[in-house]
């Protein structure tokens, strides 16, 4: 039996363009022998279309789609993931309650089907409905009504999507019980560092504890805020791993299952992953949305240093504009250090300096103002200055921002966090360095090393106004990442005072988190639609 | 039997204070005689924590807010609702993949707690989890096991919670099938206009197919994009209405059940309501996030007059600070009328002119900017400035989009987006004109009746970069609130360049609405947190 991995890089909607990249991978597949060729998870429309599900005529579209393929398989099997659809009723009106639930009048289902030769020959429709964190596949599909198998081309098959095969005693062990000797399973699993592994092992013990061979199909690309990895992979019934797709890559992967031994797993270090994913999720952001350039205005520091860097690196230096906005404040060492990081990146640097504007807004304003006041208006001057060219290019901006300044509101609103995607928003400051670090000469050691300063007032440092980074990051990730409560983080030896300015500064914050552009998530737990908050809340435990 | 009806308006996370309210009201329903005395669906934390829910020592804390009112319910029945759970496990890590589900340690049930006289009787928790528009139960919620009954005082009650009651067959029926007598809905019913007649007919039809009394008790409140409307009533088996709660307003309402007569249900006007719900969320926003103070640019338009008007009446005249930016664009009518307006509002009003700032911000880029680029800057200036003096004032911007130009872009980020709430967000502009005539002479006629002007650039009319706004508003009600398609909407006799300028300006105005701040829900279908879209997605059908 021969395969076809097909890891493909869907984009949300865009159903024609989806349609054509799956029909291009099909005719590769067949062309090079396949017996089966498999797409991940809703790959008809790309993961999550989201409330476009319930916009009228979506799913005639995809159904057509659908039928395209189906007639595409002539002389191979094809497994595409898509939605599927009851409809129970049309229209909707105040008269009837149950139409003011969104999409009342249709059951969804997010769907696997099986294609072989012109013929729809059945589907698996997804069981385990994720609805944490990033996920919220129960506001719009039903689960399915259970495990079955298929018999293709003489061997016993079972398909499952995504979190089927995330939860014990689920699908996969359904339909090994069912004879299954191969179960299949399709998915768009965002990227965070670590993940990788934690698929390979749980993929492991489902091979080994059923007897099966187990073949993930995952799909690639940068959505908003996410990033899919690829990475898809063949573990054996004795949980050896056969075969490892690369990460971050779309590609057609074709394998003869008989034929697999087994291959190291690749080595997964954090750093470097995240750097790959953030290049992904940049790039993807920019051209999905239909653009080719990017402005970062750089300060001299290292946030935006790497911002640049990555962006650099994601799109071509003649794709990015950075711009230099020195204020009175700003330090000589600050001007020859954006200098020299443009230089290195070989990209257009533009000098505006703010303080004419600056001037401008203390004359006409009836006090001058002082103060913080006065910082987030240098930052928001700059802000404005980029939203400006941006406009004027038709460029996207980029922000600077990492997670640790976001968490605490270390930061102005409509300063420097505007932008259209914010790259490093998933970073703690200190994993900041080491991705700049890892960045090797491109950026200056002493960007690297020097203490930072936001720089909005003379001689300012970052650590005059908050912990060390080193302590103020850890603090985060067990109140980030493990929800640690305020009683639990003084008992784990964070210092009183310490605990209470941060869960300060992080609870009255949640309103200029809720306004800013999409981060690429990179950890378990990222600021964005993966953490819903109140914004007025009280709570303060 | 005696009745007390606490409608409250609970904070989210403030788990003190709403103990606080409801230990009151259950000494003031116990000193009234009262025999039960119900409170809101999630009283106890307020309607919805979010991911709060998993915060460790949330469900710890309320527990404890719970024991006290057990022990509070000396002499009287109470039904309140809360959070209940069970927790399976303790801790979090990644080499267990199923720690990573946001949550998963526990099992969390949105429940009403029936309390006699120090003991906690029994609960019943919600079998019906809303996941669609506003609603995200699913993420956070377990079913509960199926609808019980009690016995109280000699009556069988069925007690069920909000959504419950919404479908046919569901709790309700089989409440009723078990005896029950009374069935008490509580709920956090979010306000939009008309759905206060939708509920009381639903409950008709509840009590007479069931032959049983029917008591529906909901909370009051702004919460962020949401106001819970209050309006508790009590429906008999006959499907009278027999008592009706005022709305938006907070209140202990005791009755004599046995003594009711039917009343006649209230007139309910849109507009009317819609002013109140707005009026209760400006009110709500502020205070329930601290402050006291508001500013609102008046440009003289409607939209930032009515803004202004609502602010001081939910607040006073102290309260409000309005600001008029000129440009050299900027008419006289303009600026009589922004006159015109604070002194009618008897408010501060503060002149800052823009022309210097912008000046200055001409001068240092590399280009004079022109035509929309040149248009954003004045309006990005105008942000800066209301911004700047927000945080000179520790006072809150009010922003004055409207949702006809919210969805198709009409607006500048981080220009006349700025603010903390978007208090008229969900009227579209032919709404905007009728809150603002039926405000009365607090808005000038003429700025009512002038024809409307971003006035960005030298004789402006919306009307020249957008359909009329009868015709556009019609087609945006179709295209948001029913998810009419393309085709559809040229089907329904809309000219086919106009649906294709304004679905053009739609999706490509997806990146603004996510950077907004939120509005107020006044309608099935308003932008925020009930209509979720991915930003890159391409689908424009």
């Amino acid at each position: 039996m021969r395969l076809g991995i097909a890891q493909i890089n869907p984009h949300v909607g865009h159903l024609d363009r989806n349609l054509a990249v799956i029909l291009a991978r099909i005719d590769e597949a067949h062309r090079k022998g396949c017996d089966l060729v498999v797409f991940p998870e809703l790959s008809l429309c790309g993961y999550l279309p989201c409330d476009l599900l319930w916009r009228a005529g979506f799913l005639e579209r995809m159904e057509e789609a659908l039928q395209k393929i189906v007639r595409a398989s002539k002389g191979i099997g094809v497994i595409a993931g898509g939605v599927s659809s009851k409809i129970h009723r049309e229209g909707a009106n105040l008269s009837d309650p149950s139409s003011l639930l969104d999409g009342a009048a249709t059951t969804l289902f997010n769907a696997a089907f099986l294609i072989e030769d012109g013929k729809l020959l059945g589907q698996e429709v997804k069981l385990l409905l994720p609805s944490f964190d990033v996920y919220s596949e129960k506001r719009y599909f039903t689960s399915g009504p259970g495990a079955q198998v298929f018999d293709f081309r003489g061997t016993r098959l079972g398909i499952n999507i995504c979190e089927d095969f995330w939860v014990d005693d689920g699908p996969t062990d359904t339909q090994a019980s069912l004879g299954a000797e191969w179960v299949i399973n399709i998915s768009a699993s965002p990227f965070f560092a670590g993940k990788a592994g934690i698929r390979r092992r749980l993929a492991a013990k489902r091979a080994k504890e059923n007897g099966i061979t187990f073949i993930y199909v995952n799909c690639v690309g940068g959505q908003d805020d996410i990033v899919y990895d690829g990475g898809s992979f063949i573990v054996s019934p004795e949980g050896d791993l056969l075969f490892q797709a690369p990460f971050f890559t779309e590609g057609l992967f074709v394998l003869d299952l008989e034929g697999l031994a087994p291959v190291p797993p690749p080595r997964e270090e954090t750093i470097p992953l995240i750097h790959r994913a953030i290049l992904l999720g940049i790039h993807d952001y920019v051209r999905k949305s239909g653009f080719s350039h990017v402005i970062v205005g750089l300060s001299g520091g290292v946030d935006s240093a790497l911002v640049a860097a990555l962006a650099v690196e994601a799109l071509g230096p003649d794709a990015v504009t950075c711009v230099f906005l020195p204020s009175e404040i700003t330090s000589q060492e600050s001007r020859e250090d954006a200098l020299e990081v443009a230089r290195r990146l070989s990209i257009e640097l533009l000098e505006i300096p703010i303080e004419g504007v600056h001037a401008a807004y203390r004359n006409v304003l009836p006090h001058p103002p002082t103060g913080l006041t006065e910082e987030n208006l240098q930052a928001r001057t700059r802000g404005v200055l980029l939203m400006t060219l941006a406009n004027e290019r038709n460029a996207l901006v980029l922000a600077p921002g990492n997670k640790s300044e976001i968490a605490v509101g270390y930061n102005t609103l409509y300063g420097d966090t505007v932008g259209a995607l914010a790259p490093i928003a998933d970073l703690y400051k200190t994993q900041v360095y080491k991705l700049a670090a890892a960045m090797g000469d491109r950026i200056p050691k002493r960007v690297v090393k020097k203490a930072p300063t936001a720089e909005l007032r003379p001689g300012q440092r970052d650590e005059d106004d908050l912990p060390p980074y080193s302590v103020l990051d850890a603090l985060l990730v067990e109140l980030i990442e493990k929800n640690t409560s305020r009683e639990e983080l003084i008992a784990h030896g964070f210092p009183k005072e310490t605990v209470k300015d941060v869960l300060t500064r992080y609870y009255q914050s949640e309103y200029k988190r809720r306004q800013l552009p999409p981060g690429i998530k990179v950890s378990p737990k990222a600021f964005g639609i993966g953490r819903r908050m109140p914004i007025t809340h009280a709570y303060r435990g």
